[in-house]
């Protein structure tokens, strides 16, 4: 998530120079064979490309009308999160008994936190149709740092669970799920032992349902991408379309004057630029766990959390909060 | 759905290929009559075509959103089948007791699985006003396998249910909802026999509610299409169009020059297939749960779903995740 | 609803052909008067009918939007009612004790079976804003059967409630409610009978509540339509659109030749019945209770939940499903 | 609410007049001064108004949408009240005992009924914002009667509270809050006497909490209007607009012939009332609760949920049904 | 919020005077060149603006409707928060047994006074990407006041907690977050005591955890802003739109005539302020707790809500509601 003002147009221009390398080629080619060669035939008039246009403006529309909703679905999951977390912290601490001298809050509230580090390594992992792989998202990865990529989980872990749970969890398929099961049967325990009232137990376990629910939005969100038949379609209309234009524009320019048909080349440029950075921005916004710049900040909520869950423990010495990168909040 | 990057531009061009075809001898024949057998009249103002075109456009965007929430939707349906699913492994787990040696929590459990199974079949069979008869689909088809098309559901449900409840399921109608039923009953008779406490009693006989919920969500959208009457009127305004185009482009080119008359043919294809393409990839995501290439990809879900359960069981012989076939998962 | 591929254009033709015949006038007309009778000032510029046209783009598209919301929430609506006619089902039978030989069970289900049909019936009651009424509509009638116009709502209920009840729930103004004050009367004795467990007998109260949502949204729907303002100036823009159409395509079609005018006529036909159709198609759609062919399949969703809920009851001469007549499902 | 089939147009030309009036003289002063006194410059090109018309569209299409929103948000939001209180109903009748000839039942009725009074009193206030107190609208409100603003809220309470909770509800700011907390401190002391289960009275309390939710929705949608910065730019956008469109067709007709330029003033006067009946129909539409003919009929409605409560304590001296004056139901 | 009926068009015009200057100088360059310099080559044909323009259109609508929904649901959060707080006033007056001379329900309803407090100050902290900081939203903030800026939170809580209790949450990071763990401490204790029945002490707890949910979702709103990639695009193509305006209008106007050039001055101004004015509204709905005239009226709500309160204490004594100045709610 980007947490200054605006992008610079700059770095815009940057992180989109090989598309506009691209349109200059596309837009010089016919715009010589005219001018140059003095081809006429290639002048399209403008009715075609119009209609190619409403359809590759609607599909860009379209596409990023629902990368945003996804991306604020990621958002609204993770502020869920945030809630039921806080919620468990109070739960926890005035539902349980604890025994004198023993840490049953501490393991449920670590526990919850090494739930929240699982979940978020899940939600870092890499699927074939995520973009940060690809070389102007890897060019400007180098100005941010993803945790989840840096560190190991098991490190992380090792704090949060005894030797044994860690084992146990990491011998398993998806591991958030089975560290919510651990809570579940610790909480039996605790009940069986009468340290949790009949009535509190339903509402914790029904916490952790909540949980489950929350976690299973997020690898919802995670694993079915926005779909690849209108991702395919968007990305058809939108080269159909930024070839076209120039040869549109031929005519348009001549019309005032022979030699400012080359103006076709910088406007030509310009349109397409439009059009091509408003489908790269949806695509950017497209996958809000994969550890881009615009993805939700699922590092530094979780750290937000950690420090609250912390603080109802009435420990001290906590943990500083993330800070942005180059304006750029993991 | 489709797992990969994106649909190949080759693949798309084949599976349209017919309407490609058909958009060719229709754009051909008025480009013929104008510019050799010399019909001029045949030609006619933009005006007319544009109206149409808007029409067209808004009801082809209307209904590519509409398609696109009925997807999204099916899948958030599917998302909640497998957070309830593993909040039934937990609460099964931890509110029921289970006699020494006894295997009732492998019982609730593999019925739920048994559960997952039957509802999927359902959503499986055909309806008339889904796609997969059609031929471009059927073709298409060989790339990937249909698991509920080809195993039996009796041989599914072997392994999950007794063979009394069997026999009991699959003489009724619905059998989703009959198998949810023998699980209240058997949670009545676990309760009767003191071994779920009357507060979690509930709690557990909610979940089956809620799993009524979402099966009846998968069965509305699975037995309620996108409205024929839009459908309809989609179809023949889109038809209407690509009827129109030729004839409207045929005085822009002539504009140009004489010769250029015949480039109506090229450019009239070009934007028939677009607008066809898009009508085309709405249709093929209208019935998510049909056994199509983008559909929800119920058929993987509930193996995951499956493994979670059984891990939570602490079983060690998994069954395998489902794998994408050419990048289609079921 | 129509369960079919499509509506025939055969069918749509002559269901809009009062519309074509409207049309066909209202563009003869002025065609005439330009082209026979000389009269060149009644050509009128594009630019006018352009704004009208996009102001009753604007306002048909959200219509249809609407319309389209209404529908698919009604049928969210009584897919619900699906989902709590099941849960309803399951916790009779395993919340309630049945004396020996008693039919309590039966008794809590027929009642319920009841109160579907009492609010089936109250949603096909006739109200002012729709459209069943008008002769395109009566005609196309012909091709189908509305159960609950041909029998009557005694006989139905007489098969389910007792003598008495029956007597008491027709006396009511809104039977559907009565009918589950009757629900709720009868839990809160088997209740005191001690056949219903305090926790239990919450829950099931919580049903009848959750089933009176239902039915208060299903009347909402029925009872507040698309707001008459908005349908008014819809009509207004549509038909003044239509108006004025012919005379600003005079003079594009002029253009092409003197003669060429005359093809006004039926371009002009054509572009208005697209946009007419459009409207009509929404109109349809606006009230979907109302017994008309695009409407939810109450008769048919009742009928689905009364075998799914006898078959819990384990009886074994079912109902037959409501089949649909000419593709239409009532 | 209306409840006809459409609002006439001649009642619709009547309310819009005064616009019609102000659109006819900006319509002719520029054609007068074109045509008659030869100020040619004054002609300006149709690309900036389709600029400025593009913006208002929106703008106003925007509008309309919102507003149409707030409508149906009021009305869910009161057919959620309908919904409560007939819950409210039947856990008063099943969930309290009632002392021989004691009439707590009936109090706790009737007082749900002084919560609706005092709702929708407090709901038919005035607010800066609101629009009945404009002239057009003031003229049509002869047509129909509020009757919150002829009756006198201490009446209709006096009839449904006693002296003493009257004086003291009436004492409070917000009535309908304090009458809540009046039915929450009556459960409390039935409870305390036994007279109601604990869970039925958490229930019963939970009731109330819902009914501060509707009450809370109500008056979101009551106190914040649709936002003034919002309706600002509509009004500026919307009148500019209105002031461009003759300037811009003054070429357009002039192209047909010179006398043809008169055709300005009826095509202009069209295209303008057009685009200002849209914005006011929206505005119209804006505030769901003020008292105007197109409002949620929340009298109505009171007086539905009233007779249905009434029925429930088996009344048989019931209130009649509101109905409509002049096609307007309150 | 503004509470008026309309902003003055005078008023918008002195808050957008800086751009209408900009403007103007980006329109009068091109209009002296092509003039009065007669350099020719720079006026552009329409197509490439229309295209941007399509572009810019685009995206500064989707701004301004996330902008509102993003103002709506932040007014929907703080509705549920009335909601809430209302309950939570019957629930602890009538849930909670209170000392003969005891003040626990005063402690319990003040301590939620400072919770309300304690959100609105963390509300009105400022962030990197709000626009308050603005010169032109400076010299607007002249006009009213946000007391959240003018008194200090300590003040405030210390009429509300106790000494002791004021010290423990100023210690922490997220003072709300655990003003509310004071409560369910204080609930659990009163609860162990037997003032509080386990029942209701569920009820009350659940509400607190309602607490944290709208007190997350608030802080989602503020925490996450309108995504800095899409504000990014939406500057530079509004700018891009507002510099490539007037050179497209040249041609059109000369056309009319060659004096007639200069009226691109008046009319690219206007049309780049509709533009302009309408992004900017959109930026000034963006963040609604920053404390501008557009934000949703938090700390007049909080007063609301205390009045509510007392009154349910029955406190004599009670605050004033805000009252708006120059029509600004704060």
């Amino acid at each position: 998530m980007h947490v200054g003002r605006m992008y610079p147009l700059k770095e815009f221009l940057f992180w989109t120079r090989r598309e506009i390398y691209l349109i200059t080629i596309i837009t010089i080619i016919p715009t010589v064979l005219y001018a140059y060669f003095d081809i006429k035939w290639i002048a399209i008039p403008w009715v075609p490309i119009a209609l190619v246009g409403t359809a590759a403006a609607f599909i860009v529309g379209f596409k990023n009308t629902q990368t945003y909703n996804r991306l604020w679905e990621a958002r609204q999951i993770w502020g869920a999160i945030v809630n039921s977390s806080r919620a468990w912290g109070i739960l926890v601490h005035d539902f349980v008994k604890q025994e004198e001298a023993g840490n049953t809050h501490q393991q449920l509230i670590y526990r919850h936190i090494a739930w929240l580090t699982a979940l978020r390594y899940q939600l870092r992992e890499s699927r074939t149709w995520e973009n940060m792989k690809k070389s102007y998202n890897v060019e400007y990865a180098r100005f941010f740092v993803v945790p989840e990529k840096v560190n190991k989980l098991e490190d992380e872990l090792s704090t949060l669970l005894s030797a044994e749970e860690e084992a146990y969890v990491l011998g398993k398929k998806n591991r958030a799920t089975h560290i919510i099961s651990l809570q579940s049967k610790h909480l039996r325990e605790l009940k069986e032992k009468g340290l949790i009232e009949p009535l509190n137990y339903v509402e914790l376990e029904n916490m952790l349902v909540n949980l489950y629910e929350q976690q299973g939005k997020s690898e919802r969100i995670k694993n079915f991408p926005y779909p690849r038949q209108f991702a395919s379609i968007n990305l058809f209309f939108v080269r159909l379309f930024m070839i076209l234009v120039p040869f549109g524009m031929l005519k348009e320019f001549e019309k005032l004057g022979d030699d400012l048909v080359w103006l076709t080349i910088p406007f030509g440029i310009v349109v397409s630029w439009v059009f091509s950075t408003m489908e790269k921005v949806g695509e950017s916004t497209e996958n809000p766990f994969e550890g881009g710049p615009n993805d939700v900040p699922i590092t530094s909520m979780s750290r937000t959390i950690e420090i609250d869950l912390r603080e109802m423990l009435d420990e001290t010495e906590l943990p500083q909060p993330i800070q942005p990168l180059h304006d750029i909040l993991m």
